[in-house]
């Protein structure tokens, strides 16, 4: 794992950081502030729902996340904005202006492939600050998760091709479009064509030339002529402006003779408009019969997983795959709905797990600290997850019972695995970074790897194959137990 | 108009602008910069389809715009980023060094009903400068009008009732959830939970309690009697985190009794999980049975404006709503596809006007410099929008002809009118703003009164009517007079 070289690079909005809260957070913590009632807390984030229907998501957004907390602290014109509310009492705003995370985060590591209803972050913390940062953590780890992870899918669908990310004119914000496109980095893609989140995160970028290149000379010829002129290597000559197969190729092909004479090789064409397999197959056969053989054939305009899937299975020869608007907003499912609840709280000295019952079975959450252990056969591929309770041993050689979160009537045994991998690992430590932050280029590595040890079974982009999230013995005893109670106490 | 008292308020990564831009936009100018070639041209700035099947959209994202290019400036960092792309040259980069946005920007206001086809903004500035904006001006514009729109329809489906905007935790990153609370606020909601949106942008910022909040006290009473006695004024209790009728509405009424002794009337609940019709008829009865008749019901959970609009119909009684991850994602459709086309450039001295023509007529450009006309009757209702060319005179008193953007044989004429609006007009001279930048309420009052005016029929948010955005004789003329020379040329 190599160490970032972006370590003293300035986190957006760093300083900003402690408004970017739901105003009930605040009111809360006034609350807890006022009577005194800070314990130490567990709260773990995690969803419920593998976005776009998918077999499996893809976790991101850790660093940011991290690099924020490290840097939040309230400003004098925050305290001010919220004196002005006239709802917060002077001590408190006091203890405001002092406010430090000095919390604990253990979290999977960033491109871990994740599942629904295992925990992905546990914060420990005083109520207080727990609290505070929950608005701030969702946004961050919610959209990025989301991005990466339909990033991941279009990756898969081209057949793990080139794909370049093209959204920053629809996507959602400033920031949206940059935690947008090092979030599809992460997922896969090679490249954006957001010059910005390029310098800020490292990541290739890409482009060559839009209609108006070519509306802004005399003729077609003469722009792509002129694009040559300058850009002689990795010339992509964007074809569809007037006619693409009887005008814009034509002349594409031109072009890619002279620039082949003269020994550059780097040399294709883009379609951004109409029936993508049609064209490039047209396309393609006229650059062979020209010679062209290396000519690459890059395509874009509204492109999403499913309709590269289509394309790839029927053979069209395309190369390189601009994706926009619906990779960065998520096209399907435009938000990963995580949630962060209390799990444990201290009492008189030690953690005491927490529930939160619903009529809906989904929503009732799994109480307790508790760790994820991947458990994965000979080849490395993921079997099962089994979620345990913090203090139990879960260690390799045994035999172990997965428990289904909601029935536990149904469970099934792994007793042949090769390896159990402990997911969480220790971030922060009171408030302080102490894990490596790899750079992306290393993230993205790991998530490729990971995706080629899953079975292929979760990775249908449609109707996938369910990856089991189960509990472990105790932690099924301690839920359903729990339950019990309440149910003596409020139904 | 009130002047924004904002007006030295730091524009959200100002510094960073000039490199938020796709980065083709950049290969580009530095050709039009080699061959010299910079003419002055004009770009037009419009979306083709309303979002949502909506029969209108609302205009945002204005201000945020023009102080992005007043600060527009590449920084050492940048233009160190850029020469280590290995593709632009020294005297390029020395040129971007000393780059300022020195061009003219025409807009509607922001807050304006606006349709499709329709220019939204005119820039005219020498195409180096044109074609660098042209990536976050469409960020910008795209998404703001995008949430603008859907807030404006979940105002209209709540009987134009009271939203607050709760969306931070799922928007698309930091700026997604900021730049959405502004635009939501100019869409109509009286307030966001976001708090440093509320900061910046001078939103009313909203928000008691979570369920967090009643599980970190001994009992659910204990929790509602705490915080009422904080919060006496403003007092809205969660009511739903163990059993909403039996426990969490009994423990409200309790509280919200004690409260109306004490004098306090500003009391209420909220529901965010069940039947949202069944619980709050059955609270209101309790409320009102318990004499309670002015506690308020505010309810949430995945609400959007189809949601609302049912529960409105079979009068549910909820006063306030909740609206979050729905409004800030643009549910339905997450982007607004919006535009930014070349229409005229200068040759020998004057602009000569410029015309994309497709295979597809929708996607066929209206060519040359234009103004906006809004027709509206004596009640102040738009009637229809006629697109004519800058230089024609279009003048009240006279009756028009309407024609068809697509069909010139489908025409229509208006003789009766009350006023003609033109809807364009100069924000930004030589890269200066010269207008006022009226503040945000300034701008949701002007939207509201805006709706009013607007006929039901383009109001229903399920098959609206379409209102006609039609082009003037000379504009129809000149249009398919060019397609015409466009056809001999090319086809």
């Amino acid at each position: 794992m190599e160490r970032s070289n972006h370590a003293d690079k300035p986190c957006l909005m760093q300083g900003d950081i402690a408004l970017l809260t739901d105003f009930y957070e605040l009111t809360m913590m006034q609350g807890y502030f006022k009577y005194r009632h800070n314990p130490r807390v567990v709260f773990e984030m995690f969803f419920r729902k593998s976005p776009f229907g998918g077999g499996f998501s893809v976790f991101a957004g850790l660093e940011d996340l991290l690099k924020g907390l490290v840097g939040l602290k309230f400003r004098e014109d925050d305290i001010d904005f919220l004196s002005k509310q006239k709802i917060f009492q002077t001590d408190f705003l006091d203890y405001l202006s002092s406010f430090r995370f000095s919390g604990d985060i253990y979290a999977m590591d960033e491109g871990a492939l994740v599942f629904p209803n295992e925990p992905l972050i546990r914060v420990q913390a005083p109520l207080i600050q727990a609290q505070l940062i929950e608005s701030f953590l969702l946004n961050t780890i919610n959209f990025q998760t989301l991005i990466a992870t339909k990033a991941a899918r279009v990756y898969l669908a081209s057949g793990e091709g080139v794909i370049l990310e093209f959204g920053l004119r629809r996507a959602h914000g400033v920031n949206g479009a940059i935690a947008a496109a090092r979030a599809a980095y992460i997922g896969g893609v090679a490249g954006t064509s957001n010059t910005l989140a390029g310098k800020l995160y490292d990541i290739p970028v890409k482009g060559t030339m839009a209609h108006s290149w070519i509306m802004a000379f005399g003729s077609e010829l003469e722009a792509f002529e002129k694009y040559a002129e300058i850009y002689p290597d990795g010339c992509i000559l964007l074809i569809d402006t007037y006619d693409t197969l009887s005008s814009g190729l034509e002349n594409a092909i031109r072009v890619g003779k002279e620039l082949q004479k003269k020994g550059y090789g780097n040399f294709g064409i883009r379609l951004d408009s109409g029936d993508l397999e049609y064209l490039s197959k047209k396309v393609r056969k006229r650059f062979d019969e020209e010679g062209l053989e290396k000519a690459k054939i890059s395509a874009s305009n509204e492109l999403d997983e499913c309709i590269i899937h289509q394309l790839v299975t029927q053979g069209a020869p395309i190369d390189l795959w601009g994706v926009g608007t619906n990779l960065v907003t998520a096209k399907g499912d435009p938000s990963l709905a995580g949630v962060y609840k209390l799990k444990a709280k201290e009492v008189n000295g030690r953690f005491v797990p927490v529930i939160k019952v619903s009529n809906n079975p989904e929503k009732v959450t799994n109480p307790g600290i508790k760790q994820v252990y991947r458990f994965c056969n000979n080849n490395g591929s993921p079997v099962a997850d089994l979620l345990a309770l913090d203090n139990e041993e879960i260690k390799p050689g045994e035999p172990y019972r997965f428990y289904h979160p909601m029935y536990p009537y149904r469970f099934f045994d792994i007793q042949h695995y090769d390896r159990i991998d402990p997911l969480l690992s220790l971030k922060m430590k009171s408030g302080k970074i102490v894990c490596d932050l790899p750079d992306l280029k290393s993230i993205q590595k790991n998530m490729k790897n990971n995706l080629k040890h899953l079975d292929d079974t979760f990775k249908r982009i449609i109707n996938p194959h369910v990856y089991k999230v189960s509990l472990s013995k105790t932690l099924k005893e301690l839920k359903f137990r729990m339950i019990e109670e309440y149910r003596k106490e409020y139904m």
